[in-house]
Protein backbone atom coordinates (compact mmCIF):
# COMPACT_ATOMS: atom_id res chain seq x y z
CA UNK A 1 0.00 0.00 0.00
CA UNK A 2 1.81 2.83 -1.31
CA UNK A 3 0.95 6.40 0.96
CA UNK A 4 1.36 9.67 -0.42
CA UNK A 5 1.16 12.60 2.17
CA UNK A 6 -0.73 15.50 1.73
CA UNK A 7 0.62 18.22 4.39
CA UNK A 8 3.33 18.20 6.51
CA UNK A 9 1.68 20.20 9.68
CA UNK A 10 1.30 19.09 13.63
CA UNK A 11 -1.02 16.25 12.29
CA UNK A 12 0.93 15.25 9.09
CA UNK A 13 4.32 14.77 11.10
CA UNK A 14 2.31 12.87 14.22
CA UNK A 15 0.80 10.22 11.49
CA UNK A 16 3.78 10.08 9.16
CA UNK A 17 6.36 9.08 11.92
CA UNK A 18 4.03 6.66 13.09
CA UNK A 19 3.58 4.86 9.74
CA UNK A 20 7.25 4.99 9.30
CA UNK A 21 8.07 3.07 11.76
CA UNK A 22 5.03 0.58 11.33
CA UNK A 23 7.52 0.12 8.03
CA UNK A 24 4.33 1.81 6.14
CA UNK A 25 5.29 2.74 2.08
CA UNK A 26 5.17 6.46 2.34
CA UNK A 27 6.35 7.54 -1.14
CA UNK A 28 5.92 11.04 -0.68
CA UNK A 29 5.28 14.16 1.14
CA UNK A 30 3.78 17.13 -0.95
CA UNK A 31 2.96 20.93 1.10
CA UNK A 32 3.24 23.96 -0.21
CA UNK A 33 5.93 25.23 1.90
CA UNK A 34 8.60 23.36 0.38
CA UNK A 35 11.34 23.45 3.46
CA UNK A 36 8.56 21.64 5.69
CA UNK A 37 7.98 19.29 3.74
CA UNK A 38 11.67 18.46 2.60
CA UNK A 39 12.47 18.43 6.61
CA UNK A 40 9.42 15.71 6.80
CA UNK A 41 10.49 13.77 3.91
CA UNK A 42 13.97 13.52 5.03
CA UNK A 43 13.26 11.97 8.12
CA UNK A 44 10.48 9.06 6.95
CA UNK A 45 13.16 8.52 3.30
CA UNK A 46 10.59 9.86 1.41
CA UNK A 47 10.44 11.96 -2.15
CA UNK A 48 8.50 15.04 -1.45
CA UNK A 49 7.00 18.24 -3.54
CA UNK A 50 5.56 21.47 -3.42
CA UNK A 51 3.80 21.27 -7.43
CA UNK A 52 0.46 19.40 -7.17
CA UNK A 53 1.27 18.33 -10.96
CA UNK A 54 4.38 16.19 -9.32
CA UNK A 55 2.05 14.28 -6.62
CA UNK A 56 3.22 11.01 -7.51
CA UNK A 57 0.53 8.97 -9.84
CA UNK A 58 0.89 5.63 -8.42
CA UNK A 59 0.06 5.66 -4.76
CA UNK A 60 -2.83 3.60 -3.03
CA UNK A 61 -3.89 5.78 -1.09
CA UNK A 62 -3.77 10.18 -0.56
CA UNK A 63 -3.88 10.98 3.06
CA UNK A 64 -5.37 14.91 2.99
CA UNK A 65 -3.75 16.13 6.74
CA UNK A 66 -3.96 19.91 5.76
CA UNK A 67 -6.22 22.96 5.87
CA UNK A 68 -9.67 21.91 5.69
CA UNK A 69 -10.58 24.62 3.30
CA UNK A 70 -7.29 22.99 1.33
CA UNK A 71 -8.54 19.64 0.73
CA UNK A 72 -11.24 19.90 -1.79
CA UNK A 73 -8.83 22.20 -4.05
CA UNK A 74 -6.18 20.18 -3.75
CA UNK A 75 -8.44 16.65 -4.74
CA UNK A 76 -9.94 18.54 -7.63
CA UNK A 77 -5.96 19.38 -8.76
CA UNK A 78 -4.83 16.17 -8.22
CA UNK A 79 -6.77 13.93 -10.98
CA UNK A 80 -5.62 10.69 -9.12
CA UNK A 81 -5.63 6.59 -10.87
CA UNK A 82 -9.51 5.43 -10.45
CA UNK A 83 -8.35 2.66 -7.68
CA UNK A 84 -6.47 5.31 -5.38
CA UNK A 85 -7.98 6.19 -2.55
CA UNK A 86 -8.71 10.11 -1.27
CA UNK A 87 -8.78 10.02 2.87
CA UNK A 88 -8.77 13.21 4.84
CA UNK A 89 -7.62 13.84 8.66
CA UNK A 90 -9.80 16.69 9.64
CA UNK A 91 -13.23 16.48 12.21
CA UNK A 92 -15.64 18.76 10.16
CA UNK A 93 -15.33 17.77 6.66
CA UNK A 94 -17.50 15.48 5.72
CA UNK A 95 -16.22 12.55 3.64
CA UNK A 96 -18.16 13.83 0.74
CA UNK A 97 -15.40 16.55 -0.29
CA UNK A 98 -13.80 13.94 -2.28
CA UNK A 99 -17.48 12.57 -4.46
CA UNK A 100 -16.39 14.78 -7.32
CA UNK A 101 -13.27 13.52 -7.70
CA UNK A 102 -12.76 10.15 -6.68
CA UNK A 103 -14.20 6.41 -6.81
CA UNK A 104 -12.81 5.69 -3.60
CA UNK A 105 -12.46 8.14 -0.28
CA UNK A 106 -12.47 8.38 2.95
CA UNK A 107 -11.52 9.93 6.41
CA UNK A 108 -9.16 8.63 9.50
CA UNK A 109 -9.57 11.42 11.76
CA UNK A 110 -7.45 11.43 14.93
CA UNK A 111 -9.25 12.84 18.22
CA UNK A 112 -5.86 14.31 19.50
CA UNK A 113 -3.80 17.63 19.92
CA UNK A 114 -0.25 17.09 18.23
CA UNK A 115 2.29 19.60 18.36
CA UNK A 116 5.97 19.09 16.39
CA UNK A 117 7.56 19.43 19.58
CA UNK A 118 5.99 17.04 21.83
CA UNK A 119 5.61 13.09 21.43
CA UNK A 120 2.28 11.49 21.56
CA UNK A 121 1.69 8.02 21.95
CA UNK A 122 -0.31 7.43 18.99
CA UNK A 123 -1.78 3.77 19.92
CA UNK A 124 -4.16 5.59 22.23
CA UNK A 125 -5.58 8.06 20.31
CA UNK A 126 -8.94 7.27 19.02
CA UNK A 127 -9.08 7.33 15.16
CA UNK A 128 -12.49 7.59 13.73
CA UNK A 129 -12.95 6.05 10.07
CA UNK A 130 -15.36 6.35 7.39
CA UNK A 131 -15.22 5.15 3.77
CA UNK A 132 -17.49 5.14 0.93
CA UNK A 133 -17.69 1.65 0.03
CA UNK A 134 -16.28 -1.53 1.79
CA UNK A 135 -13.31 -2.18 -0.36
CA UNK A 136 -11.83 1.28 0.60
CA UNK A 137 -13.08 0.77 4.26
CA UNK A 138 -11.01 -2.39 4.63
CA UNK A 139 -8.36 -0.54 3.25
CA UNK A 140 -8.83 2.50 5.71
CA UNK A 141 -9.43 0.03 8.60
CA UNK A 142 -5.33 -1.33 7.47
CA UNK A 143 -3.95 2.42 7.44
CA UNK A 144 -5.73 3.05 10.70
CA UNK A 145 -4.79 0.18 12.42
CA UNK A 146 -0.44 1.02 11.53
CA UNK A 147 -1.66 4.11 14.03
CA UNK A 148 -3.60 3.08 16.43
CA UNK A 149 -5.19 0.51 18.83
CA UNK A 150 -8.42 2.56 19.32
CA UNK A 151 -10.76 2.26 16.28
CA UNK A 152 -13.82 3.34 15.61
CA UNK A 153 -16.34 3.89 12.72
CA UNK A 154 -18.07 6.85 12.88
CA UNK A 155 -20.27 8.75 9.92
CA UNK A 156 -19.41 12.58 8.88
CA UNK A 157 -22.23 13.81 11.12
CA UNK A 158 -20.92 11.64 14.52
CA UNK A 159 -17.37 12.69 13.59
CA UNK A 160 -18.06 16.46 13.71
CA UNK A 161 -20.22 16.11 17.11
CA UNK A 162 -16.98 14.05 18.23
CA UNK A 163 -14.69 17.38 17.13
CA UNK A 164 -17.12 20.30 18.87
CA UNK A 165 -16.48 18.06 21.97
CA UNK A 166 -12.78 17.88 20.95
CA UNK A 167 -12.48 22.07 20.47
CA UNK A 168 -14.40 22.35 24.27
CA UNK A 169 -12.20 19.67 25.70
CA UNK A 170 -8.74 20.53 24.01
CA UNK A 171 -8.69 23.84 22.21
CA UNK A 172 -11.09 26.13 25.05
CA UNK A 173 -9.43 24.50 28.30
CA UNK A 174 -6.26 25.46 26.47
CA UNK A 175 -7.42 29.10 26.17
CA UNK A 176 -8.47 28.62 29.77
CA UNK A 177 -5.20 27.73 30.78
CA UNK A 178 -3.75 31.18 28.96
CA UNK A 179 -6.24 33.70 30.49
CA UNK A 180 -5.02 32.19 33.78
CA UNK A 181 -1.24 32.23 32.73
CA UNK A 182 -2.19 35.63 31.41
CA UNK A 183 -3.61 36.75 35.03
CA UNK A 184 -0.99 35.10 37.03
CA UNK A 185 2.09 37.04 35.14
CA UNK A 186 0.12 39.70 35.33
CA UNK A 187 0.32 39.63 38.98
CA UNK A 188 3.90 38.52 38.69
CA UNK A 189 3.44 35.18 39.34
CA UNK A 190 4.85 31.98 37.77
CA UNK A 191 2.47 30.26 35.74
CA UNK A 192 4.50 27.08 37.06
CA UNK A 193 2.54 27.49 40.48
CA UNK A 194 -0.54 26.75 38.60
CA UNK A 195 -0.04 23.51 37.16
CA UNK A 196 -0.45 21.24 39.75
CA UNK A 197 -4.25 22.51 39.59
CA UNK A 198 -4.00 21.99 36.09
CA UNK A 199 -3.06 18.32 36.62
CA UNK A 200 -5.41 17.28 39.17
CA UNK A 201 -8.39 19.27 37.46
CA UNK A 202 -7.60 16.91 34.33
CA UNK A 203 -6.75 14.11 36.45
CA UNK A 204 -10.12 13.75 38.00
CA UNK A 205 -12.15 13.32 34.85
CA UNK A 206 -10.65 9.69 35.05
CA UNK A 207 -13.09 9.14 38.33
CA UNK A 208 -15.36 11.89 38.69
CA UNK A 209 -17.89 13.07 35.96
CA UNK A 210 -17.06 16.48 35.35
CA UNK A 211 -20.39 17.91 36.22
CA UNK A 212 -19.33 16.55 39.61
CA UNK A 213 -16.14 17.47 39.71
CA UNK A 214 -17.44 20.93 39.39
CA UNK A 215 -16.07 23.55 42.32
CA UNK A 216 -15.59 27.33 42.66
CA UNK A 217 -17.14 30.69 43.07
CA UNK A 218 -19.85 30.38 40.31
CA UNK A 219 -20.90 27.04 41.49
CA UNK A 220 -22.10 28.14 45.07
CA UNK A 221 -22.76 31.64 43.13
CA UNK A 222 -20.95 33.29 46.00
CA UNK A 223 -21.54 36.88 44.53
CA UNK A 224 -19.22 38.28 46.98
CA UNK A 225 -16.26 36.30 45.28
CA UNK A 226 -17.38 36.80 41.99
CA UNK A 227 -17.64 40.28 41.77
CA UNK A 228 -13.94 41.14 43.68
CA UNK A 229 -13.00 39.10 40.67
CA UNK A 230 -14.59 41.24 38.03
CA UNK A 231 -13.57 44.36 39.42
CA UNK A 232 -9.99 43.15 38.73
CA UNK A 233 -10.17 41.77 35.50
CA UNK A 234 -9.64 44.32 32.38
CA UNK A 235 -12.91 45.59 30.59
CA UNK A 236 -10.45 46.45 27.70
CA UNK A 237 -10.42 43.02 26.53
CA UNK A 238 -13.92 40.23 26.67
CA UNK A 239 -12.36 38.22 29.89
CA UNK A 240 -14.51 40.42 31.67
CA UNK A 241 -17.51 39.16 30.06
CA UNK A 242 -16.37 35.23 29.42
CA UNK A 243 -16.01 35.20 32.83
CA UNK A 244 -19.48 36.11 33.58
CA UNK A 245 -20.69 34.19 31.20
CA UNK A 246 -18.95 30.82 32.22
CA UNK A 247 -20.19 31.73 36.08
CA UNK A 248 -23.86 32.33 34.40
CA UNK A 249 -23.12 29.21 32.30
CA UNK A 250 -22.31 26.86 35.28
CA UNK A 251 -24.62 28.50 37.69
CA UNK A 252 -27.86 27.42 35.57
CA UNK A 253 -26.13 24.07 34.12
CA UNK A 254 -26.12 22.87 37.86
CA UNK A 255 -29.29 24.63 39.45
CA UNK B 1 -0.55 23.53 69.53
CA UNK B 2 -3.98 22.55 69.76
CA UNK B 3 -5.76 22.96 66.50
CA UNK B 4 -9.59 23.25 66.26
CA UNK B 5 -10.93 22.96 62.37
CA UNK B 6 -13.94 24.92 61.46
CA UNK B 7 -15.58 23.73 58.79
CA UNK B 8 -16.26 19.88 57.40
CA UNK B 9 -15.99 20.30 53.59
CA UNK B 10 -13.97 19.20 51.13
CA UNK B 11 -10.81 21.57 51.90
CA UNK B 12 -11.69 20.91 55.74
CA UNK B 13 -11.50 17.07 55.28
CA UNK B 14 -8.30 17.23 53.34
CA UNK B 15 -6.43 19.42 55.78
CA UNK B 16 -7.89 17.73 58.81
CA UNK B 17 -6.57 14.02 57.13
CA UNK B 18 -3.09 15.45 55.97
CA UNK B 19 -2.35 17.49 59.33
CA UNK B 20 -3.47 13.96 61.14
CA UNK B 21 -1.21 11.98 59.48
CA UNK B 22 1.22 14.16 60.75
CA UNK B 23 0.51 13.71 64.32
CA UNK B 24 -0.76 17.63 64.94
CA UNK B 25 -3.06 17.78 67.61
CA UNK B 26 -6.57 18.44 66.46
CA UNK B 27 -9.09 18.76 69.27
CA UNK B 28 -12.26 19.32 67.40
CA UNK B 29 -13.87 19.81 63.96
CA UNK B 30 -16.69 22.42 64.54
CA UNK B 31 -19.44 22.03 61.53
CA UNK B 32 -23.10 23.34 61.68
CA UNK B 33 -23.81 20.46 59.67
CA UNK B 34 -23.18 17.89 62.63
CA UNK B 35 -23.31 14.34 60.13
CA UNK B 36 -20.38 15.55 58.65
CA UNK B 37 -18.74 17.07 61.61
CA UNK B 38 -18.86 13.41 63.15
CA UNK B 39 -17.82 11.59 60.48
CA UNK B 40 -14.55 13.82 59.71
CA UNK B 41 -14.20 13.46 63.72
CA UNK B 42 -14.09 10.35 63.84
CA UNK B 43 -11.58 9.60 60.71
CA UNK B 44 -9.04 11.79 63.47
CA UNK B 45 -10.09 11.21 66.47
CA UNK B 46 -11.54 14.47 67.69
CA UNK B 47 -14.32 15.64 68.86
CA UNK B 48 -16.87 17.25 67.63
CA UNK B 49 -20.29 20.44 67.64
CA UNK B 50 -22.48 22.24 65.40
CA UNK B 51 -22.44 24.72 68.28
CA UNK B 52 -20.42 27.99 67.98
CA UNK B 53 -20.87 28.24 71.55
CA UNK B 54 -19.43 24.87 72.11
CA UNK B 55 -16.03 25.77 70.30
CA UNK B 56 -13.66 24.72 72.39
CA UNK B 57 -11.63 27.95 73.88
CA UNK B 58 -8.32 26.45 74.28
CA UNK B 59 -7.17 26.09 71.16
CA UNK B 60 -4.15 27.91 69.36
CA UNK B 61 -5.17 27.50 66.21
CA UNK B 62 -8.57 27.74 64.46
CA UNK B 63 -8.52 27.16 61.20
CA UNK B 64 -11.57 28.39 59.33
CA UNK B 65 -12.49 26.25 56.04
CA UNK B 66 -15.70 27.31 55.31
CA UNK B 67 -17.73 29.19 52.79
CA UNK B 68 -16.53 32.87 52.43
CA UNK B 69 -19.27 34.59 53.44
CA UNK B 70 -19.69 32.28 56.99
CA UNK B 71 -16.14 33.26 57.58
CA UNK B 72 -16.57 36.65 59.91
CA UNK B 73 -19.76 35.72 61.30
CA UNK B 74 -17.96 32.53 63.07
CA UNK B 75 -15.19 34.79 63.48
CA UNK B 76 -17.65 37.50 65.33
CA UNK B 77 -19.14 34.97 67.55
CA UNK B 78 -16.17 33.00 68.64
CA UNK B 79 -14.25 35.61 70.64
CA UNK B 80 -11.01 33.53 71.40
CA UNK B 81 -8.23 33.77 73.79
CA UNK B 82 -6.29 36.55 73.21
CA UNK B 83 -2.97 34.85 71.93
CA UNK B 84 -5.45 31.93 70.07
CA UNK B 85 -4.92 32.29 66.29
CA UNK B 86 -7.80 33.00 63.67
CA UNK B 87 -6.50 31.75 60.36
CA UNK B 88 -8.58 31.07 56.93
CA UNK B 89 -8.17 29.30 53.81
CA UNK B 90 -9.79 31.06 51.41
CA UNK B 91 -8.19 32.91 48.38
CA UNK B 92 -10.13 35.67 47.67
CA UNK B 93 -11.20 36.74 51.58
CA UNK B 94 -8.60 39.33 52.84
CA UNK B 95 -6.53 38.29 55.90
CA UNK B 96 -7.85 41.61 57.68
CA UNK B 97 -11.67 39.55 57.35
CA UNK B 98 -10.64 38.62 61.58
CA UNK B 99 -9.13 42.36 62.40
CA UNK B 100 -12.07 43.36 64.47
CA UNK B 101 -12.13 39.75 66.07
CA UNK B 102 -8.80 38.42 67.37
CA UNK B 103 -5.14 39.60 68.05
CA UNK B 104 -3.49 37.36 65.69
CA UNK B 105 -4.40 36.14 62.94
CA UNK B 106 -3.53 35.06 59.11
CA UNK B 107 -4.10 32.61 55.98
CA UNK B 108 -3.47 29.36 54.84
CA UNK B 109 -4.66 29.51 51.75
CA UNK B 110 -3.83 26.26 49.73
CA UNK B 111 -4.02 26.52 45.24
CA UNK B 112 -5.87 23.17 44.43
CA UNK B 113 -9.42 21.66 44.01
CA UNK B 114 -10.32 19.13 46.57
CA UNK B 115 -12.71 16.68 46.29
CA UNK B 116 -13.48 14.25 49.21
CA UNK B 117 -13.67 10.92 47.12
CA UNK B 118 -9.68 11.51 45.73
CA UNK B 119 -7.01 11.62 47.09
CA UNK B 120 -4.62 14.41 46.87
CA UNK B 121 -0.71 14.41 47.60
CA UNK B 122 -0.86 17.47 49.94
CA UNK B 123 2.78 18.17 49.99
CA UNK B 124 2.77 18.95 46.13
CA UNK B 125 0.03 21.84 47.02
CA UNK B 126 1.33 25.52 46.81
CA UNK B 127 0.24 26.68 49.86
CA UNK B 128 0.08 30.51 50.34
CA UNK B 129 0.18 32.30 53.90
CA UNK B 130 0.13 35.43 55.27
CA UNK B 131 -0.07 36.82 58.49
CA UNK B 132 -0.63 40.10 61.09
CA UNK B 133 2.29 39.66 62.86
CA UNK B 134 6.17 37.76 63.33
CA UNK B 135 4.85 35.54 66.16
CA UNK B 136 1.89 34.65 64.20
CA UNK B 137 3.76 34.06 60.89
CA UNK B 138 5.50 31.30 62.81
CA UNK B 139 3.47 29.54 64.03
CA UNK B 140 1.28 29.26 60.67
CA UNK B 141 4.36 28.55 58.74
CA UNK B 142 4.60 25.68 61.50
CA UNK B 143 1.23 24.67 60.18
CA UNK B 144 1.46 24.72 56.48
CA UNK B 145 4.75 22.69 56.77
CA UNK B 146 2.91 20.07 57.61
CA UNK B 147 0.59 20.45 54.65
CA UNK B 148 2.86 21.00 52.32
CA UNK B 149 6.73 21.43 51.32
CA UNK B 150 5.80 24.44 49.17
CA UNK B 151 5.04 27.27 50.89
CA UNK B 152 4.78 30.89 49.61
CA UNK B 153 4.57 34.15 51.51
CA UNK B 154 1.57 36.26 49.73
CA UNK B 155 0.12 39.41 50.47
CA UNK B 156 -4.38 39.32 50.14
CA UNK B 157 -4.12 41.55 47.12
CA UNK B 158 -1.44 38.49 44.96
CA UNK B 159 -3.52 35.67 46.59
CA UNK B 160 -7.18 36.95 45.32
CA UNK B 161 -5.32 37.32 42.05
CA UNK B 162 -3.61 33.79 42.05
CA UNK B 163 -7.44 32.46 42.97
CA UNK B 164 -8.49 34.06 39.78
CA UNK B 165 -6.09 32.42 37.79
CA UNK B 166 -7.12 29.23 39.77
CA UNK B 167 -10.40 29.92 38.62
CA UNK B 168 -9.93 29.94 34.73
CA UNK B 169 -7.48 27.12 35.54
CA UNK B 170 -9.67 25.06 37.37
CA UNK B 171 -13.23 25.41 37.53
CA UNK B 172 -13.76 27.21 34.12
CA UNK B 173 -11.92 24.37 32.57
CA UNK B 174 -13.85 21.51 34.34
CA UNK B 175 -16.80 23.60 33.06
CA UNK B 176 -15.03 23.16 29.61
CA UNK B 177 -14.89 19.66 30.45
CA UNK B 178 -19.11 19.45 31.27
CA UNK B 179 -19.55 20.74 27.90
CA UNK B 180 -17.74 18.35 26.00
CA UNK B 181 -19.37 15.92 27.56
CA UNK B 182 -22.38 16.96 27.76
CA UNK B 183 -22.36 17.39 23.36
CA UNK B 184 -20.46 13.79 23.38
CA UNK B 185 -23.62 12.58 25.23
CA UNK B 186 -26.19 14.03 23.00
CA UNK B 187 -24.18 12.68 20.57
CA UNK B 188 -24.75 9.07 22.24
CA UNK B 189 -20.63 8.87 22.51
CA UNK B 190 -19.11 7.97 25.44
CA UNK B 191 -16.61 10.76 27.98
CA UNK B 192 -14.39 8.15 27.80
CA UNK B 193 -13.58 8.77 24.02
CA UNK B 194 -12.49 12.56 24.74
CA UNK B 195 -10.14 11.67 28.06
CA UNK B 196 -6.25 11.03 26.02
CA UNK B 197 -7.48 14.61 24.53
CA UNK B 198 -7.87 16.26 27.53
CA UNK B 199 -4.58 14.36 29.52
CA UNK B 200 -2.75 15.20 26.43
CA UNK B 201 -3.82 18.99 26.57
CA UNK B 202 -2.79 19.43 30.51
CA UNK B 203 0.42 17.59 29.89
CA UNK B 204 1.40 19.96 27.40
CA UNK B 205 1.55 22.54 29.88
CA UNK B 206 4.42 20.68 31.41
CA UNK B 207 6.84 21.46 28.61
CA UNK B 208 4.99 24.44 26.28
CA UNK B 209 3.43 27.81 27.33
CA UNK B 210 -0.49 27.68 27.02
CA UNK B 211 -0.10 30.29 24.56
CA UNK B 212 2.05 28.54 22.33
CA UNK B 213 0.08 25.28 22.59
CA UNK B 214 -3.25 26.56 21.15
CA UNK B 215 -4.65 24.85 18.12
CA UNK B 216 -8.01 24.49 16.69
CA UNK B 217 -10.59 26.58 14.60
CA UNK B 218 -10.55 29.88 16.16
CA UNK B 219 -6.76 30.14 16.13
CA UNK B 220 -6.70 29.80 12.25
CA UNK B 221 -10.06 31.73 11.86
CA UNK B 222 -11.34 28.80 10.05
CA UNK B 223 -14.90 30.03 9.20
CA UNK B 224 -16.31 27.44 7.60
CA UNK B 225 -15.66 25.10 10.23
CA UNK B 226 -16.71 27.74 13.26
CA UNK B 227 -19.95 28.33 11.45
CA UNK B 228 -20.61 24.61 10.86
CA UNK B 229 -19.81 24.05 15.43
CA UNK B 230 -22.65 27.22 15.75
CA UNK B 231 -25.13 25.40 13.73
CA UNK B 232 -24.68 22.32 15.84
CA UNK B 233 -24.73 24.50 19.31
CA UNK B 234 -28.38 24.76 20.85
CA UNK B 235 -29.31 28.85 21.39
CA UNK B 236 -31.64 27.49 24.20
CA UNK B 237 -28.84 28.53 26.14
CA UNK B 238 -25.71 30.14 26.50
CA UNK B 239 -23.22 27.80 24.66
CA UNK B 240 -23.75 29.33 21.44
CA UNK B 241 -22.81 32.26 22.58
CA UNK B 242 -19.87 31.26 24.64
CA UNK B 243 -18.39 28.95 21.23
CA UNK B 244 -18.38 32.52 19.99
CA UNK B 245 -16.57 34.40 22.48
CA UNK B 246 -14.35 31.86 23.25
CA UNK B 247 -13.48 31.76 19.38
CA UNK B 248 -12.90 35.51 19.33
CA UNK B 249 -10.90 35.61 22.04
CA UNK B 250 -8.56 32.94 21.01
CA UNK B 251 -8.36 34.79 17.50
CA UNK B 252 -7.61 38.26 19.22
CA UNK B 253 -5.03 36.99 21.78
CA UNK B 254 -3.18 35.42 19.05
CA UNK B 255 -3.68 37.91 16.00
Amino acid sequence: MKIVIIGSGNVATHIALTLYKKKADIIQIYSPHLANAELLASKINASCTDAVREINKDADIYLFAIKDDAIETIAKALQPDKNAILAHTAGSVPMDVFREYAQNFGVVYPLQTFSKSSGIDFGEVPVFIEANNNKTEEKITLLAQMLSGKIHYKSSKQRMQLHLAAVFACNFTNYMYTIASDIAENANEPFDILKPLITETAKKTATTSPYNAQTGPALRMDTTTIEKHLRLLSTTNNIQQLYKLLSEGIYQRHK
